[in-house]
C-alpha cells in the first residue's frame, strides 16, 4: 500500500496518508479545528448513527432507483462494519468544530466509502467507482444527517442514563425499606421540625429518581423527530418526494428505534428546540440530584462534630495529613458532575440562541455538551449507586435520642394544650435544656400516659384525627 | 378607629398602624427584608391564588368539624374579597425574602383575619375571636400553603402566556399566508445556500410557536400537582388524615383548576422540580423567540446596506441625531425579555440546588423569577405580534433579484450536470461575477429551456423526482 | 394650562398631556415598551446621571460657541433641578426597553427642554425656542450618552455597595475579635478536621469581604472610561474636535467623579466589556455572601439536631405550625439576592455577546440588570450585618466540648506517636466511641502531662516547632 | 519486576500493577471515579506544578531539619523527572473527582515517591525507605497543595493564552492599518447609520484584545497568593512555623513565578475567590472574541445575498450538497469555544459556592472547567489569527458604493441644512430609491461642490469643526 495517496478538493489537491480511511475533507478539518483534542470517535454512538443513517439512505436511495444494487450493498456493508466498531479510529475531527458539523458528516462519508471501496476490491481513494458525497451522501446533506445523528445517538444515551437512574432508584428504595421504621427529626431551614422516618427521607429521593426518569422519557421522545429528507435548508431539494418518509422507516428498523420525519422540515433544519429541551430537563436532573448528595453529605457530617445520623461507607483515605478521616467523596463527585450539567445547559443555550436563518451553526457544541451530560450523569448515577447508597448505614441510638430530646415535639402538642402555652414550652426548653416532655408533665399540662399517647412513632410521622386523650 | 393597635409575637409587643389589614408579622418582615422594593402585591395572582387556598382550607376545616361554620364562613367572604381585588396593597412584604415565604404566608393570614373580624363586626386585631394563625392557617403550613400558591398563580400566569403566544403564532402564520409565493435565497451559516419562500421561512416561526405552546402545556401540567396537607414536612403532623384529599378538591372547585395531590408529600414539599422544569421550558421559548428577533432584525437590516429583504413597520424615532433613521425597537425589547428570561432560569437553578433536607428555603426568588419571566414573556409576545409582525413587509424584487443572481442555484443542477461541473461553475460566478444561468448557457452543459424548466420557483423549493429534461 | 399639546415626530402628530414635561418621543417608547411596568425613574441615580451630562454638554457648547448662554443656562439650571429629584416622575419609559436606550435619551431631553422652557417662561413644548434634540441634545448621542450614563450611576451606585459591605466587614471583625478565644473543630468536606477558633473562622469573612471590596473598587475604575463625544459610532461625527475633552472635564466637576475619555471612541462605543467585568466582581461577591451564608445557616442549625455551635438573633416567629420555631431569614434572604446577582450576570453575558459591529442594542437590560445586582446587594449586606451578625452569640461549652471528644486531635499526635499509632487511635475512637485522649494514655503512648502539653489551644491553632516533650 | 505489589490503606491490602509508579491510593481514586475518561495526565501543567510544589516542600523540611539530605534529594531528582515529562502517564485519576483533590495529590505523592525510590535504589512500594505521605507530602496538607498547584498551572496556561492573544491582536493591527483608507458605512442596531473606515472597525478589535489582556494580567496576579504552609484548614498545625514562607520563596525559584503567601491562611485555605476571578476574566474574554466573530461572519456573508464587505479565507469546502460553498468555520468553532467557556464560568461559579465552612471540596470541578477554558481559548486565538484573520480580503468597491448611495450621509449635513430638511430629505431618499446627493442638489440646498466638500472621506470619519461653505 503506498504510504499516501493524493486526494483533491476546492482548495486543490492534498496528500492523506495511504492507510486513513478519511480523506482529504476529514484532514482540512483536522488541521482546522486544532481546539479540545477529543475526537468524534470518543462517541462511538454518535459514529454508530452516523452509521446507521447513511445505511438507511443507502437502501432508501437503492429502492428509489438512485443508487445501483452493487453500491448500496456496498455502502450497507461497511455502514454495519462501523456499527461494530470498525473503523471508529478514523473519525479524528475535534468535537468542537466549525461549520454545522459537516466535517464530521464529510468524515463519515469518507470512511464509508472507502470502507465500501475495499469491500468492493478498489483501493482508497478510488472515489470514481464510488464516491464520498455523490453516493454515500446521496440525498442527504450535513444540515439534515448531522442533527438527525445527534438525536439518534442522544436517544441511545439517554436510554443508558435511564437505566443508570433505575438502578440508583432501587438502591434507595432498598434503604427506604430498610430504614423504614428509624425516627429521626425532620429539619425545615436547617432546624429542627418536627419526626420523621428515615425510609420517609430515603423515599422522597426514590420519587425524585422516578420523576426525572419520567421527563427524561418525554424529553427522549422529542428527539425522536428527524429532519432527514430537508437537505440544506428543509426544502428537500434534490431529494426525491418519498425519500423523507422511506429514510425514516429504514433508520427505524436499523435502529430499532421509533422515528418520526417532521412535518415541516424547514423549521426541523433550524431548530434546536429538542435539544434545548433535553438539556433542560437535564438540568434539572442534576439540580436534584446535586440536592440528594448535598443531603446526603450533610447527614454524615461528623463524625463527632456533625449531625452523624447516617453513615457513608469509606471508599479511600480521605486524607493526606488527618489519620483516619474519611470523607463523602462519592457524593462529592457528584456534585461536581451536576456543576458541570448545568455549566453544558448553558453552553447549549447560547449554541441554540445563535442560530441563524435557515440553520443553526453551532450544532457541534451542542452536541459536546449534551452527550458530556448524558454520559457523566450516567457514570454519577451508577458510582453513587454502587459505591455509596448501597453501602449506607443508619445511627438508630443518635437519632431516637434526638427525637426524644428535641423540642420539634411540641407541634405534636398543639391540639392539646394550645399554640401558647406550646411556645411558651418550646421557649422554656430551648433556654434551659430540659426536654419538652418533662415540662409538659411538670407544668401539669398533660400526664405521662398522655403525652406516651400524644408521641407514639406511628402517629407522629402521618395525619391523623386528634387523638381523644385519657 | 385608633391610629396603632398592639400587636404580640414571640419577639413581644409591637404596634401596628390602626388601618393595617396585616399584623405584628408582616410588620416585622418588612422590617426584615428591605431588599427590592418591589412588594407581594405586584403579583396580583399570587394573592389571588393565597386567598383561594385559605378559603379551600376553611371549607375543609369545616366540613371536618375543625372550624365552626361562623368563622368558616367569615374566612370565606374574606378571601371571595381578596379575590376580587380587595386589600392587595395590604400584601406588603418584599418579594425577596427569607423563611421560605412563611411572612406571605402569615401576611396573607393576618390580612384575611383581619377582614373576617371586621365582616363579623369586629375590630381588627381582635384575634381573640378569629386568629390568623390558629383559624386562618388551620391544618395548613407555610410549608404546604406557599408552594401551592405558587403553583396555582404559576398556571394561571402560563395560561396568560400560551394565549399571548397563540396571538404572536397567528400573526406570523397571516405573514406566513401573504409571503407563501415570495421567491428568496436561504441561507445557511450566513452563506447564500438554495432558493425558498418568505412563506416557508415564517411557517417556521408558526411551528416553533406552535411546538413552544405544547411544550408549556405539558409543563404547566405538572405544577398541578399539590401539597397542601402536608403541614410541616409533608408528614401531615396536626392534620386530619382526610384534609388534603378534601382541600384540594374545594381548591379545584374554588379555582376552576385540575389540581392533584401528590401521592408521596414528603417529596413534594422539599421538591422544586417542577419550577425548574417550567423554568428550562420558559428559557427553551426564551432562547427560540430570541432566535426569531434575531432574523427579523437581520433580514430588515439596511435601509441599503443591509440585507433589506423585509421592512418592520417603523414605531418611533431612531435617533437623536440620525435623521430618518428607523431601528427594529420591538425585536430588540423581545430580545431582552429574553436574555433576562434566561438569567431568571439560572437564578432559579441555583434557587432549587440549594435546597435542604426537608424544604427548599429558597422558594421566594423561585417565585419572583417566575413570575417576571412568565409576566415579561407574555407582554414581549403581545408587543411583537401587534406593534411589529403584523404591519412587516417585503421587498418583492429585491428578493426576486438575488434570487436569480445566487450562485446557489447551482445546487439545483447538480443531478443534470454533476457536482463537479456544477462546482466549476460556482467558482467561475464568484470570480467573474457571471451569473450561474449564464455560464451554464455559455458552457452549453443546458440549454435556456432546460434551465428554466429546472429553475422555477416550484420546483426548487420543494422536493422532487429528477426532471427528464427535453 | 392646555389639559394637551400636541408634538410631531416622524410618524406624525400626538397629542400629549399638557402637565408633561416628557414629549411625543417619551410617549411613543411607553406605549411600544410595555414590558415591565418598572420606569427609568425606579433608579435616581441613573436619571441623576442623565441630567449631569446635558448639563455637562450644554457648559462644553457654550464654551465651544455653538450654544447661547441664554439656552445654555436654562438647559443647565434645568438640570441641577433634575438632580435635586424635581421631575423624577416624568422618566416613565420602561426599563426594558428597544432601541439602545434612544428613548430614555429622548425621555431626558424632553424632559430637560420642558423645564428649561418654563425657566425661560415659555410653554411646554414650544420647541422652537428650545429643542430636546437640537440644543439639549447638541454634539451628543444616545451612543455616547446612554452608556456614559450608565457608567455615572453605576459608579456611583458601586461607592454604596462598598460602604454597605464596610459596614458588614466591620460587624464580623468585631465577632472575630470577641470569639477570638472561642475554640472549635474546623471541618473540612463537612468532616470534622483540626481545632480553631472561631475567631479565626470569622477572620475568614473578614478578608474575604476586604478583598471583594478591592476587586469592586477596581471593577469600578473601569467604567470611569466613558465615550461622550463618540456620537453615532464613534467617529465624533458632527462633533467639535475638542467638544470629547472638555464635556468629560465638566462631567468630572459636576459629579466630583474622575472620569476619562476612551482613547479609542469607536471601540468604547460598541463595547460593554467593563459591564460585563463589573458584573463578574459582582457575581464573585455573591458566590462569596451566599457560602457566607450558607455556613452561618450550617453553624447555627439546631437547636437540638443541627450544630448548634452560634446562635443568630431571632428576627421573626419562623413558622405558623411549628411554636418557638426561629429560622436563619436573614441569611436565607442574603443568598437568594446572590442567586439573583449570580442570575443577572448572564443575562449580562447575553446581552453584552449579542453586540453587532458598532452599537450594543442590548444596553437597557444590560443596565437593569446591573442596577438591581447593585441595589440588591447593598441592601442584603446592611441587613445581614445588622440583623443578623451583630446579634451572632456563640455557645462556648458545646465547642469546647466538640473538640475534647475529637478524633481530629490525633492529628496533632502525628509527630509524636507516629502515622501508623495515629490512624489506629482514630479507628478505634471511632468504633468504640472512646476518647482520643483517653486511648493515648490507655496505650501508654504520651503521658497525660504531655498530652495536656500537645493539646493546648494556643498550639493547635497555629503552626508550631514540634514540641520536646517532657 | 514482579507483576504486582501489595499495598496497604485504611480500606485493607490491595494489589497494584508491579510496574505502576502510583499506589493503592491512585487505584482506589481510579475505581472510585470512572467519570469522565479524562484523567489528571491531560493537563501537564498541573502535574508539573503538583512536581514543582513537592519539590519546594522538599527542599525547605530539608533547611528546616524535617527530612534528612538522602531523601530530600532523592525527592528533588524525582520531582525534577516528573517536570522532564517523565512519568505523565502514571497521574491516572479522573479530572471529576471527589475528596477535594486528595486523590490527585496522593497520585503526586506516590508517583515521586516510587521514582524516588527507584533512584535510591530501591524496589517501589518500599515506602519504609521513603513514604509517599510521610516524607513526599511532609509538612503539607491536600488542601494547601491542590490549590496552589491550580493557581501554578492556571499562572503558566493563562501565559499561553495571552501569547495567543497577541498573536491575533498582531493580526487584526496588521489589517486595521491595510484597510486604514477604505470607507465603509458604519451599523448601529443592524441599520445603516454613519460613514466610518474598515481600518476603524478592525482596531476596536485590537482594542478590545489589549483591554482583554490587561484584564487577564491583573487576574491572574490574584492567582499568584498561595496557601502552602496552611495544612489541613489553614491553622498550620503539625508545619513549622518557618515552613509557609521558605516554601513560598523555593517554589519561586523553581518555576520562576513570583508567588505569595496570603496573609489570612485560614481564608486563603476555603477561597475560591481568585479562580470565579479568573474565570469572570476568561467569560468576559468568551463574551467579546464571540462578538468579534459574529461581525466577521456577519460582514462574510454571501456572496451575494449578504452584506459582502469581507472576505475570510475558504478553509475547506462547506457543504456535502452544495458547490462551492465556503463557509466562516473559523470563527464558527472560535464561536462555540466561547459558548463553552460562559457554561464553564457558570460550572465555576455554581462549585465556589458550594464551599462550606473551611475547605471547598469542588475544587477539581472548578480546576478541570478552568484549565479547559484557558486552553481552548488558546487554541482558538491561534487558529482564529492564522486561518483566518490573516487572510481577510476586503471589497472596496462595493463599500464604496454603498457609502455613496446611503441615507446615513445626510447626518452629517444636519449642521449645514438642519435637522427638519435632513429627516425630508432622508425620507424621501427612502422612498423613491434616489441618492441624498442628488436630492440635496435637486433641492438647491447645497451646491455640488459644497456637498462634495462636506462629504470628503476624511471629515466624515472624525470629529470637526463645522466648515464654512463656500
Amino acid at each position: 500500500m503506498a504510504t499516501t495517496r493524493i486526494e483533491h478538493d476546492l482548495l486543490g489537491d492534498r496528500e492523506v496518508p495511504g492507510s486513513a480511511y478519511y480523506g482529504v475533507h476529514t484532514l482540512r478539518a483536522v488541521e482546522n479545528f486544532p481546539i479540545s483534542g477529543i475526537t468524534v470517535s470518543a462517541y462511538p454512538d454518535l459514529v454508530n448513527a452516523l452509521a446507521a443513517i447513511k445505511q438507511a439512505a443507502a437502501r432508501t436511495n437503492q429502492e428509489l432507483g438512485l443508487l445501483s444494487p452493487t453500491l448500496a450493498d456496498a455502502i450497507e456493508r461497511a455502514c454495519e462494519l462501523v456499527r461494530t466498531g470498525r473503523a471508529h479510529d478514523q473519525f479524528v475531527v475535534d468535537v468542537i468544530q466549525g461549520g454545522a458539523g459537516t466535517s464530521t458528516n464529510m468524515n463519515a462519508n469518507e470512511v464509508i466509502a472507502n470502507l465500501a471501496l475495499e469491500l468492493l476490491g478498489h483501493e482508497k481513494g478510488q472515489y470514481g467507482e464510488l464516491h464520498p458525497n455523490e453516493h454515500v451522501n446521496m440525498s442527504q446533506s450535513t444540515n439534515d444527517v448531522y442533527p438527525t445523528a445527534l438525536k439518534v445517538a442522544g436517544y441511545v444515551g439517554v436510554q443508558g442514563l435511564i437505566e443508570a437512574m433505575e438502578v440508583l432508584r432501587a438502591a434507595f428504595h432498598d434503604k427506604a425499606v430498610e430504614f423504614a421504621d428509624v425516627l429521626k427529626m425532620g429539619r425545615t431551614q436547617l432546624q429542627d421540625a418536627v419526626p420523621m422516618t428515615v425510609g420517609q427521607e430515603f423515599s422522597t429521593y426514590v420519587v425524585m429518581l422516578e420523576e426525572d426518569i419520567l421527563r427524561l422519557r418525554e424529553a427522549a421522545q422529542l428527539i425522536l423527530e428527524i429532519n432527514l429528507g430537508a437537505t440544506a435548508i428543509g426544502t428537500g431539494i434534490n431529494a426525491h418526494p418519498d425519500y423523507a418518509k422511506k429514510v425514516c422507516e429504514h433508520l427505524g428498523r436499523i435502529t430499532g428505534i421509533g422515528f418520526l420525519t417532521a412535518p415541516n422540515l424547514v423549521e426541523a433544519t433550524q431548530d434546536c428546540g429538542a435539544f434545548v429541551q433535553l438539556s433542560g430537563v437535564l438540568k434539572r436532573v442534576a439540580v436534584k440530584i446535586s440536592k440528594v448528595c448535598n443531603d446526603l453529605r450533610l447527614l454524615s457530617s461528623g463524625p463527632r462534630a456533625g449531625l452523624g445520623e447516617i453513615n457513608l461507607p469509606p471508599m479511600q483515605a480521605g486524607s493526606s495529613i488527618m489519620p483516619g478521616k474519611v470523607n463523602p467523596v462519592i457524593p462529592e463527585v457528584v456534585n461536581q458532575v451536576a456543576f458541570e450539567v448545568i455549566g453544558n445547559d448553558l453552553t447549549i443555550s447560547f449554541a441554540a440562541e445563535a442560530g441563524q436563518l435557515q440553520l443553526n451553526a453551532f450544532e457541534p457544541i451542542i452536541a459536546h455538551s449534551l452527550f458530556k451530560s448524558v454520559s457523566h450523569l450516567r457514570t454519577a448515577m451508577l458510582t453513587l449507586a454502587e459505591r455509596c447508597v448501597r453501602g449506607i448505614t443508619v445511627n438508630r441510638e443518635a437519632l431516637r435520642h434526638s427525637v426524644q430530646s428535641s423540642i420539634g415535639l411540641v407541634t405534636a402538642l398543639n391540639p392539646y394544650i394550645g399554640y401558647v402555652n406550646a411556645t411558651l414550652i418550646a421557649q422554656e426548653a430551648l433556654l434551659t435544656g430540659a426536654s419538652v416532655y418533662d415540662l409538659v408533665i411538670q407544668k401539669q399540662l398533660l400526664s405521662a400516659q398522655q403525652l406516651d399517647q400524644i408521641l407514639r412513632p406511628e402517629v407522629l410521622t402521618q395525619p391523623r384525627v386528634q387523638l381523644r386523650l385519657q
